[in-house]
């Protein structure tokens, strides 16, 4: 049986053929890994369009023993400028990743390949990673449990009250991920306290936390290159009218958003879903970003669920649902879940509460 | 006085002369940073040749307030696509990063820049940045501080000792490097223990750390951006005479490295300075890397201290000399300090002791 990713490597062949292309010259790492399961920082792929033979994976001295354990089943090539290595051996029509390749690298490309006609394939091996497989999401579903059970330890040993500043709780959050099997975190989280949570962007300073403050907590945890995605907001103290009003939006806000998520969904619909219960109480101002995003071998990747997107939503593609408001100068709120589109309701992978948590 | 993003910005325009270019289109956030000191995740500039009137910063609406803190002296456009918004307010012979712009981003240039004609200009800002300001210097000193702090604080706690974990240590620097003004880690930190030590870029794993071992750590800081990099190889309990030999012999390459590191001088020569060290030891086919590089808002930049870099040294450059030799199967030594090219002899900014440290 072939293992995953020759599997991913045959579905690109199927795109080239589509393209008219023989063959593709891979240069991104993170789609390099998703070919081949690579983890270096220097490789480059020549995906040959009609099977493994003759597809060339290239790295440099330093990851030889790293190559042949990751990526034992292609011929290799050892070569410190990876990329002009493989294209020297480029022939007939040869795609590259033009979305990538700068407008340098491409003149590089084009007197070493002499032998290729090369052309621009933007965005192939996106497409294939836009629908996860079970072992992707199982990556993702390990992130989001590492951040899950960060936050539930974070809370349960009282490490969010009134002094401790953010940059305390996110160092804290970090560290609390680390230990329940994150590799890194997967993006700078942020932590932001009273008034600085109404800047959706906030980074974490030496700002205190005080009695009454709105806390919205936005971190995530990577496993095996995956990353998780998801957005808490909590508050100190018995919450005011406000806040719990505010809450109870962003919270059915979100429902809605969720419920829009299906196999089918204009990307932009269910973006409406979520921002129509805001604009419908009088914030459609103050929610002043897209819904969500897909997230996997990158935070940020396609699709976008935004007022503007244009794609479709598939089974298998792993989407946050993250609507917020931001009152400046008092307060936002944005509640973000990471989940999984499946046939029927989508999976939810990030599972702390969404109940406002007061502590 | 201007300030010393206006300084900047003003010497860009005599390469923007002597290029014949009109302006250009500044796509690359950390050029944006250097130029501006805009620190946020979005934004373009592009910097009119005759001067700061006609010179447009753009960002998106988040950073609305930040930009106007970060970026008080120029005229500011607000624009999610800011590469486009920008490139279509272009106006006759307008370079643009080549080296960074991808091929998909320079055809949605050409069809936006109407008014302007697009000529690549790779790496201006790059040339710029080679030579760090006193400010910039003192950036990369506070940073190399918090990582001298941080291996100061370890080994006093006596963190490092048999038993414990590469993960455990990489992530005790990490912390430390916080504690003492570091914003986050400059890279991947790098514990090898033992055998490990002989993997130039080991990944910090559940290895246990055991006496008799060499522990090579490569680690560095960050701090208003700009990074450190240092390497010690401390040695767990009595050196072994070959343990001893070794270190001896590649502190003897970083001296040599380090004597060779002035105005003027070929990077090829001052890697050569030290790999003539290893060579006549026997050892030359166990160091296999460059000597060393440059350390600025990258980890990595130039200019390339390496056999085949064809640069020359000038006073204000910041670069790591870092010679090491591995020897498979029993272990390796790497000692890197981040230095200041200076008029007489170069600034050492990792204080760090490079006597062979007993644990």
């Amino acid at each position: 049986m072939p293992d995953r990713h020759a599997t991913r490597r045959d579905a690109l062949r199927a795109l080239l053929r589509e393209a008219g292309a023989d063959g593709l010259l891979v240069t991104d790492l993170l789609n390099i890994r998703y070919l081949t399961g690579f983890t270096g920082s220097n490789a480059a792929l020549l995906l040959h369009g009609d099977g493994e033979d003759g597809t060339l994976f290239c790295t440099d001295g330093r990851y030889v023993t790293q190559a042949a354990a990751e990526v034992p089943d292609l011929e290799h090539v050892i070569d410190r400028d990876s990329a002009a290595a493989l294209a020297k051996r480029a022939r007939g029509r040869t795609g590259f990743e033009s979305q990538h390749v700068s407008v340098e690298q491409y003149e590089v490309f084009t007197t070493t390949a002499q032998d290729a006609d090369l052309v621009r394939a933007p965005g192939l091996v996106e497409r294939l990673r836009l629908i996860k497989d079970e072992d992707e999401i199982d990556a993702v579903r390990r992130a989001c449990a590492a951040a899950d059970a960060a936050l539930a330890e974070l809370l349960e040993r009282g490490g969010i009250r009134p002094g401790r500043t953010e940059r305390e709780i996110a160092r804290d959050l970090e560290n609390l991920m680390l230990d329940h099997g994150s590799a890194a975190p997967s993006f700078d989280s942020i932590v932001a306290a009273g008034v600085n949570s109404a800047i959706p962007h906030h980074r974490p300073a030496a700002d205190v936390l005080r009695q009454g403050d709105f806390l919205k907590l936005d971190f995530g945890a990577t496993v095996d290159g995956y990353h998780s995605d998801m957005t808490r907001t909590l508050v100190l103290g018995e919450p005011a009218d406000w806040q719990r009003e505010l809450y109870e939006l962003v919270r059915r806000a979100q429902v809605a958003g969720t419920g829009a998520v299906r196999p089918g969904a204009r990307t932009a619909d269910v973006d409406r879903a979520a921002r129509e219960v805001i604009e419908q109480a009088g914030h459609g101002e103050e929610f002043s970003h897209g819904l969500g995003h897909g997230v996997g071998l990158e935070i940020h990747e396609a699709p976008s669920l935004a007022k503007k997107g244009d794609g479709t939503l598939s089974v298998g593609m792993t989407v946050t649902v993250e609507p917020g408001v931001y009152l400046a100068g008092r307060g936002g709120v944005r509640i973000e879940d990471t989940l999984v589109v499946r046939d029927t309701v989508p999976e939810l992978l990030t599972l702390s509460s969404k109940d406002l948590v007061v502590v």
